[in-house]
C-alpha cells in the first residue's frame, strides 16, 4: 500500500479507519509522479481523474471548488513512501481568489482570517509553483509589521492583510509579467504538479542520498479538504511525537501554536507552547490528544509523529508517521517498546538505525573544563562540536572543504540542507525542539542548538552578537547540544557513556546475529575500547603506524636507506625490541582473542622525506659546500627518487617486499611471536596471534612467506623451548588473489577482504583521485548509487567476494573468513558480508556496536532498498 | 623418449638405431639431475649405477677406464630434451692422468696427441668441475706460443704440450690448495655433478628464461667413449646444418677443423674451413658426410644440424638435432619441406616459430646511403643495427639501460649470453658461422658479424682499431649482418623486402587459423603497412596520438584549461576538423575492413607541462613583474597541480572523462562519423568505422556514451541526409567491466579487451613500477614465470577473459570479442585467446604475421610447455 499511495496518503486511509478525525480527501499515487518525472507533465486523463476526486469531495464537505458563498479550500501536500520530512513543497489554502476569499470572510465572519489565508496561499504558492524569490514578500510583509509596530503576524489588521494581498499580487505581476492565477482549477493543477516536481528539488535529491533511499520511488499527492488552525484563539496547530524525540522518555512531547498554521511551528519562525500547557488552554483537547497518541502506538508499535489542528475547537489529525527520533531516543524506545510488551525483541532491533548507535557515542564537553558560556538554546540534537562560525548553508559547503564549521541561522529550511550535512553542528536563534534544524540534526546524528533567543543575526554585516560580543564570520565557537550551551572557542571533549538500554539491545543482537564482529586497532588503548565495545578480537592491526612514530623513523630510513642486507638486518635488529613492546601490548590487552597482525604494507618511500622539501634541503646545503650533512641529505634524496612511484597504490608494497626483502618481514613475524612466548612466560594461556600478509595475487608469494614464518617458529621454538599457537592467513586485496582463492588457500589458514583496494583495483578507480575529481560527478549523474568506497559494490566487488569466498573454502572448508576494509562498518555492507557468509566483520572501534545491531539485522533478513 | 634422456641421449640411440657411426655410451636420464638440483647432490646409488654402465662400456670398447696400457677416455655432455647449444658444460678427454696420458701416447705412438687431450682435459675439468679461473692457464699457452714464435695451439711440440700440463697442474695446486685429481673415477664422479649443476649457471638461466623453457626439466648426462678428431692430419671435427641456417637454400652448410676437437670450432678461436673443402681434402668422408645429412634429414624430417669426428680417417657422429636456423631459413625450409613432400602444410606452420616472423621484418641498411665501411666479416646473422661499442657483456648489460649497444669481443662464450640479450648487434674479430655468436645471435634474430679478422680488439685499454682508425668504448658503429660490413657511424635505415615463401606460408595459416587478426594503428601508413602484412582491420586506433601533434597541443590545452562548458566547446570545434582528416585517412586506407576508433584515453594532465619545469619558469617570469605570459603560465600551472593525481593509472581518464565532459566524446564521435559521411560522399561504399569506449567497468557508463553516440548520429544524418552504419562497443580493461560483461553486453557491439591495464589492476601491479622495482626479484625468485605483461597471464587475467567472454555472449550471443593489448602479438597469448574463443587478436604491424601463424599454431592445437 505504501509504495502506491505514499506514506501520507496510506496512513490517511488507515487512520481514518481507525475513526480518527481526519479532514476528508484524496490520494494520487506515486505512480503519477513518476510518469511527469519522466515526461515532465502530467499524464493524460490526470486531470480529468482529480476534476472527478474533486466533486466527490464537494459531495461529502457539502462545499463548492471556486464557490463565492461556500468555496472548498484544499491541502495540496505530497507523500512519499519513505517519510522526508520538510523534504518536499506543500500549498494550503489553495481555491483562494478575489471573489471567494470574499465568501470565506463572510461565511466565517472573520475577513482577518480570510485575508490571512490568502495571504498564505499566494505566499506558497507563489513559492512552490511559480518559484518565486518570496524574500520580496517578506520585506513587504516586514515593512507593514514595522509601520504599524507589530511583531507577530498574526497581530496584523484585516485591512494590514488586505493590503499586503495586494501588493503580493503587484510584485508577481511585476516581476513575472504573468498575474497570480485566479482559476481554482488551474491553481490545482498547477499545484499537483509543482509537488511532483519537488521530488527532484536539489534538497530532496541531497536528504535521499544521505539516507539512501531511492530516487525513482516518486511521491504521491495527498489533497485534503483544509481545516484551520488560524480561526483565531479557538484554533491552533501543532506537532507532537508520542514519545521524547531526544531522550525516548515515555511522555507526549510537542509544540503547538495558536492561531496558526502548520508550517509555522515547523519554521520556527515563532516559538510555540509546549505540549503540556494545553492541559490549562485546552483541557479537552489535550486529553483527546494523550488518548489518540496512546491509540496510535498501539496501532503502529512505534513512537509516531503526530501533525494535528485544532479548528474552532474541533480536533483534526492531519498526519502520522513514524517519528524520526535521535540516537538514544531509538535504543531507548525500540527497549521500552520490548518491555511494555508491543514489540518482540526482533522488531526492537531492526526499528533502531544501525548508524544511530555511532552517534550515541559523540563526545561531550568535558564537564571539568572551563568554558566561557555565551547564551543557552533549547538541546535539540547531543553531542558537543567546536567549528567556524558560517552564516549560510553555501558558505557551510565551501568553507567545510578546509576548516570545520559551525552553521548559525535565525532559523534553518529545507534549502539548509546541504550546509547542515557539511556541518560539525547547527546553531538557531529561533524555533523549538520541533522545528526543521533540530528534527534534521537529530536525524543526521549532529549537535544542534536551537531556538537561542539571545543571539542576534546580522546577515548584512555577516556577524552575530551573543552576551555583548560580537563575532564575526570565521570566528570559532563550540555548541553543547546535550545542554543547549553555545560557548566561545574550542572546548575539550570527553567520551560518552552509554547507558543500560544500549547494553540490553546489543545483547539481544549479539544472540541473533551469525557474524562475528571484530575491530580494527593498532594501539593496546584502542583495542581496549574495542572490547569493551563489544569486539571480539582484533581483525586488522596495522604495523606501519608503528614504524611511523617520532623516535622509530630514523632507525626505519636507517633500514630503507641499507645497501647491504646486513645493513638492513642491523636497522632491523633496532626495531625488533620496539615492535616486539607493541605486540605484547596489544596481545594483552585482547588476552582470549584472537589479533590479526598484518605485516608492513605501505611502499618504504612513505617512510621518506617529501622529494620536493628535500630537493630544497639539498640545494641550501650545497651553497655551504661539501658536509657530512650534505652527503646524507643527497643519499636520502637519490634513494628517495629511486622509490618515487608513478601509480604507488599499485607498486612496490605488501607482500612484495616481503618477497624482495624477506628480512623485513622475517623481524616482523619474530617480533609477533616473541611478544607471544614473552606472554606465555608471564603466564598469559590464550594468547591468539594471527599472522597476516598483505597483497597478495599470487600462491607462490603466500607460500614463500609461510616458509619464512616456519623458519622463524621453528628458530623460536630452539631458542625459548616454548611452541607458540598462531594462525597464518592474508588479505585478500588485489583482484588476482580473489580469482585464485583456490590456489591460495593452500597455505592461508583465514582470509581477510581488504575492500578499500579490492574495490579501487576493481573498479580501476584510485580513491585518492577518484573522490576529488570524478566520482562526485559520478553520483550526480546516477552512473553509480553510491560511493563505492562507503558501500560495498555488491554486483562487481561483491562477486570477486563471493567467488573467493566459495574458491577459498573449496580447498579449505574450514577457512576463516573476514573483511577488514571499510566496509566492515556499513550496515548495508555487513548484510553483504552476511549473506556471502563470511566469518566475520572488523571495524573501527567506534563502529563495533553499529557491527553488532547490523549483523543482528542481516541475520533477521532485514531488507535494504537495492 | 625425450623427457627421460633428454634431446641428445634420445639422439645417440636414434642414431645407433640407424646404423650410423656413433660412438659406444649411455646416457644418465634427466630425473638423476632433477634429484641433484633439489639435493644438491648425487642421488644414492647412481655412483653404483655409473660404475656398472662404464663396466659395459668397457666391454664393448675393448678398452679399460684407467688401465695404464689401454685406457678407455670418456666425454661427459649435457644433453637436455630441449636444445640449449654451448648453455651447458662438457668435459671430454676425461679419464687421462700422468699413468694414462703415457698409456695413450704409447698406444696412439703420437705423445703430441696424447698430451694435447691431457692439456685440454685439465682446462675443461678445471673450468666445469673446479670453477677455475682458466683465463690463468691462457697466459701460460699464448706465453708458451709466443716463446715459440707459434700462431696456433697445435703448432705446439710435445715438449711445449708436457711442460704446459706441468704448469697446469701447479696453478690449480697453488691457487686452489689441492691437486688435481687423478682418478678416473673420481673425475667421473665429478663431473657428472658438474654438468648436472651446469642446469642452473646464470646463462642457461638467461637462455631458458629468453626462450621460455621451463626450469623444471633438467638436463641428461651422455657418456660416450672419446673419439678423437686431434689425432693428426688425418683426423678432424666439424659441425654442419643440413642446409644453410641462414638463408634456407638447400646445401651442406658446414665447417670443420683438421686436428682439432669440438669445442675448437664452436669456440671459434681458429677459423675453420668450410664444408665444401673437404671433397676435396677428405673426398670419401665428404661422400659419406652427404650421404649421412640426407638419411637424416629424411629421418628426422627436419633441417640437422650434426657434429662429426674423423678419428684417422674413420667417421663417427656425435650428435644430431634439429638446426636452429635464421628466420628467413626456417620460413624457406619449412616451405621446401612441403614442395619437397617430406612434411605436410600443417606441420610446416609448426615448425616455424612465430616470433621468427618478427625477425624477418628487420630494416636493412639503406642502399643508397654513402657509407664507411670499416672492414667485413662473415654475416651471421641478417639486420642491421648501431650502437655504441663495448667490450664485455657486463658493461653491454649496464649500458643497455641508457643507450643502444653493439657487444665487440674477440669472441663470445655462453658467459656472454646477458650482454647478447641487450646488445641490438654482435661483432666479433674470430669464428665461423657456426660459431656462438653466431648461433646466438641468429636465434635471436639479432644482427651479426663474425670473424672481422681486420678487428683488433685491446680489451686492456678498451679500444678497437680496424682500417687504421682506433674507436673508444662507446663510439659508435653500425653493423650490417646480411653483407657482413662494419660501417663507422650510424646508418640509415630501410624496410625489408619479404620474399614469397613468407607469403605463402602465411597463405596456409590463414587458411587453418580462426582467429582473425587486425593491427593496432593511428595513422594511415601504419595502417597500409599492418594492410600489407595481412591485418583485415585495425583493432585499435587511439586518438590521444593526434591530440599529441605539436600544431594541435596548444588546442588541446585551451580546452582543458576551459573554465566553461562554452569555452570547451570552442576549443574542441577547433580540433574537430583535424580529428576528422585524422579519420579520413585510416578509414580510407582500410576501406572495406573495420576500423576501431577509442575515444580519448590518457588522463588531461599528460596533455599539460611538466609541473617541475612550469614552476621554475613561473618563478623566472615572477622576477621580471606582472605579465599577461606570466598570468597564463600561472593559470596553466594551477590547472596542471589541479589534474595532478596520486595514481593516474587508475584517475580520471577513460569513459571518465567522457562521462564528466560529454562535450569531448562527442567531438570525437561527430569527426569519426563526418569522416565516414565524406568518404560515403567520396564514393568508397565500404567504410566500416567502430567507435569504441575506453575504461568502462559500470554499464551506466556505457549506456550514457551511447546515448551521446546516438545523438550526433542522429545530428550528422539531419545534416547530411547519410546515414552511417557504424559499430559502437568497449574495451575491457578494469576487472569490474569483466566481471559485469553481461550487463555491459547490453550496450556493446563488441568487446576488445584492454589486456595492459586488465593486467596492471588484476595483478595490482603498476607497470611502471613493478618493471623498475620488483619484477625483475618475481621472475628470478620464480614467483611467477613470465612477466605478466609479456604473456598474459591465463589463471588470473585469463579467468576474467573468459569470464566476460561467457557473460557478454549470455546478453548477446553475437558479440563481436577482441583484444588490443600487448598480448595481441605474443604467441603464447595468442593461443589463450584461441582457447577463449575470441574473435579476433589486434596486435602492432610488425606483429601481425606472427599473430596469423601463432593462430594457425593454435588452430592446429599446437602445445605450450604450460
Amino acid at each position: 500500500m505504501k509504495d502506491i499511495l505514499g506514506g501520507k496518503g496510506a496512513n490517511l486511509a488507515e487512520m481514518t479507519r481507525l475513526g480518527l478525525p481526519v479532514p476528508q480527501g484524496f490520494t494520487i499515487g506515486a505512480k503519477a509522479c513518476i510518469e511527469y518525472s519522466n515526461k515532465k507533465t502530467m499524464g493524460e486523463g490526470l486531470p480529468e481523474e482529480i476534476k472527478l476526486r474533486m466533486q466527490e469531495l464537494e459531495a461529502v464537505t457539502g462545499k463548492k471548488f471556486g464557490d463565492a458563498k461556500n468555496p472548498l479550500l484544499v491541502s495540496v501536500r505530497s507523500g512519499a513512501a519513505v517519510s522526508m520530512p520538510g523534504m518536499m513543497d506543500t500549498v494550503l489554502n489553495l481555491g483562494l481568489n478575489e471573489t471567494t476569499v470574499e465568501g470565506l470572510a463572510a461565511l466565517t465572519n472573520d475577513k482577518r482570517f480570510a485575508y490571512d489565508c490568502y495571504r498564505r496561499f499566494i505566499q506558497m504558492f507563489s513559492n512552490v509553483v511559480l518559484r518565486f524569490d518570496i524574500s520580496l514578500f517578506e520585506h513587504v510583509l516586514e515593512a507593514t509589521k514595522q509601520q504599524a509596530g507589530m511583531r507577530f503576524d498574526n497581530e496584523l489588521s484585516p485591512e494590514h492583510l488586505q493590503s499586503i494581498v495586494k501588493k503580493y499580487k503587484a510584485l508577481v505581476l511585476e516581476k513575472t509579467g504573468k498575474a497570480f492565477p485566479s482559476d481554482p482549477v488551474e491553481q490545482l493543477n498547477l499545484s499537483v504538479g509543482a509537488v511532483f516536481e519537488s521530488w527532484d528539488n536539489p534538497r530532496a535529491i541531497v536528504y535521499r542520498r544521505v539516507n539512501r533511499i531511492r530516487d525513482d520511488l516518486g511521491t504521491a499527492v495527498s489533497i485534503q479538504a483544509m481545516v484551520f488552525g488560524n480561526m483565531g484563539s479557538d484554533s491552533a496547530t501543532g506537532v507532537l511525537f508520542t514519545r521524547d524525540p531526544n531522550t525516548g522518555e515515555k511522555v507526549i512531547y510537542g509544540e503547538y501554536l495558536t492561531n496558526a498554521q502548520g508550517e509555522d511551528v515547523v519554521a520556527g519562525t515563532r516559538t510555540p507552547k509546549h505540549f503540556s500547557e494545553m492541559a490549562a488552554e485546552y483541557p479537552a483537547i489535550h486529553k483527546q490528544i494523550t488518548e489518540l497518541c496512546a491509540l496510535l502506538e498501539n496501532h503502529y508499535r512505534d513512537m509516531q509523529d503526530i501533525e494535528f489542528t485544532m479548528e474552532r475547537g474541533k480536533l483534526y489529525v492531519l498526519q502520522t508517521r513514524s517519528g524520526k527520533r535521535g540516537a538514544r531516543a531509538a535504543v531507548k524506545i525500540a527497549v521500552d517498546l520490548v518491555h511494555e510488551g508491543k514489540i518482540g525483541k526482533d522488531k526492537a532491533l531492526l526499528i533502531v538505525e544501525p548508524e544511530q548507535l555511532e552517534r550515541l557515542m559523540h563526545r561531550g564537553v568535558d564537564p571539568k573544563a572551563k568554558v566561557t558560556v555565551l547564551a543557552k538554546g533549547l538541546p535539540a540534537s547531543p553531542g558537543a562540536a567546536t567549528g567556524q562560525v558560517v552564516f549560510d548553508a553555501d558558505t557551510a559547503e565551501e568553507a567545510s572543504e578546509k576548516v570545520k564549521v559551525i552553521l548559525v541561522r535565525p532559523e534553518t529550511s529545507p534549502d539548509d540542507m546541504h550546509g547542515i550535512v557539511k556541518a560539525q553542528g547547527v546553531l538557531t536563534s529561533r524555533g523549538g525542539m520541533t522545528c526543521h534544524a533540530a528534527i534534521v540534526a537529530r536525524h543526521m546524528g549532529k549537535p544542534c542548538v536551537v531556538g537561542c533567543e539571545a543571539l542576534r543575526i546580522d546577515l548584512d554585516k555577516r556577524t552575530m552578537t551573543i552576551a555583548g560580543k560580537t563575532f564575526k564570520e570565521g570566528a570559532i565557537i563550540s555548541i553543547d547540544g546535550a545542554t543547549g550551551r553555545v560557548i566561545e572557542g574550542p572546548v575539550p571533549l570527553v567520551d560518552p557513556t552509554i547507558g543500560g538500554d544500549f547494553e540490553e539491545l546489543l545483547g539481544w543482537a549479539d544472540e541473533v546475529k551469525r557474524l562475528g564482529v571484530q575491530a580494527n586497532a593498532d594501539t593496546p588503548t584502542d583495542a581496549q575500547k574495542a572490547r569493551d565495545l563489544g569486539a571480539t578480537g582484533i581483525g586488522l592491526c596495522r604495523t606501519e603506524h608503528m614504524f611511523m612514530q617520532k623516535e622509530r623513523l630514523p632507525v626505519v630510513q636507517e633500514m630503507i636507506l641499507a645497501t647491504t642486507v646486513e645493513e638492513r638486518k642491523a636497522a632491523l635488529d633496532k626495531l625488533l625490541p620496539m615492535q616486539q613492546s607493541d605486540f605484547v601490548g596489544i596481545l594483552k590487552a585482547m588476552h582470549g582473542y584472537s589479533v590479526t597482525i598484518r605485516t608492513l604494507d605501505p611502499p618504504l618511500h612513505e617512510f621518506l622525506p617529501n622529494v620536493e622539501e628535500l630537493t630544497d634541503e639539498v640545494k641550501e646545503l650545497r651553497k655551504a659546500g661539501p658536509s657530512k650533512e650534505l652527503t646524507e641529505k643527497e643519499d636520502l634524496l637519490a634513494k628517495t627518487r629511486q622509490l618515487h612511484e608513478s601509480n604507488p597504490m599499485m607498486g612496490f608494497r605488501g607482500t612484495r617486499l616481503g618477497v624482495v626483502y624477506p628480512e623485513i618481514y622475517e623481524m616482523q613475524v619474530r617480533a609477533i611471536l616473541g611478544a607471544t612466548v614473552e606472554l606465555i612466560k608471564q603466564g598469559y594461556n590464550d594468547i591468539k596471534p594471527e599472522i597476516m600478509i598483505p597483497l597478495v595475487g599470487i600462491a607462490e608469494e603466500l607460500r614463500l612467506m609461510k616458509e619464512l614464518v616456519l623458519k622463524v617458529e621453528k628458530e623460536i621454538k630452539e631458542q625459548t623451548g616454548i611452541s607458540v599457537e598462531y594462525k597464518f592467513g592474508t588479505m585478500i586485496e588485489v583482484p588476482r588473489g580473489a580469482l585464485t582463492a583456490d590456489e591460495i588457500a593452500v597455505y592461508a589458514e583465514f582470509f581477510s577482504f581488504g575492500t578499500n583496494d579490492l574495490t579501487q583495483m576493481t573498479y580501476g578507480f584510485s580513491r585518492d583521485d577518484a573522490e576529488g575529481k570524478f566520482l562526485k560527478d559520478y553520483v550526480d549523474r546516477k552512473v553509480i548509487k553510491y560511493n563505492p568506497f562507503q558501500v560495498l559494490d555488491p554486483i562487481g566487488v561483491g562477486k570477486l567476494v563471493r567467488m573467493a569466498v566459495e574458491l577459498g573454502r573449496k580447498t579449505r572448508p574450514d577457512l576463516k573468513i573476514g573483511i577488514c576494509g571499510e566496509h566492515g562498518g556499513d550496515p548495508e555492507s555487513i548484510h553483504f558480508c552476511h549473506d556471502a557468509n563470511l566469518t566475520y566483520v572488523s571495524c573501527s572501534a567506534f563502529r563495533v556496536p553499529v557491527a553488532r545491531l547490523a549483523a543482528a539485522q542481516a541475520a533477521l533478513g532485514k531488507k535494504y532498498q537495492d
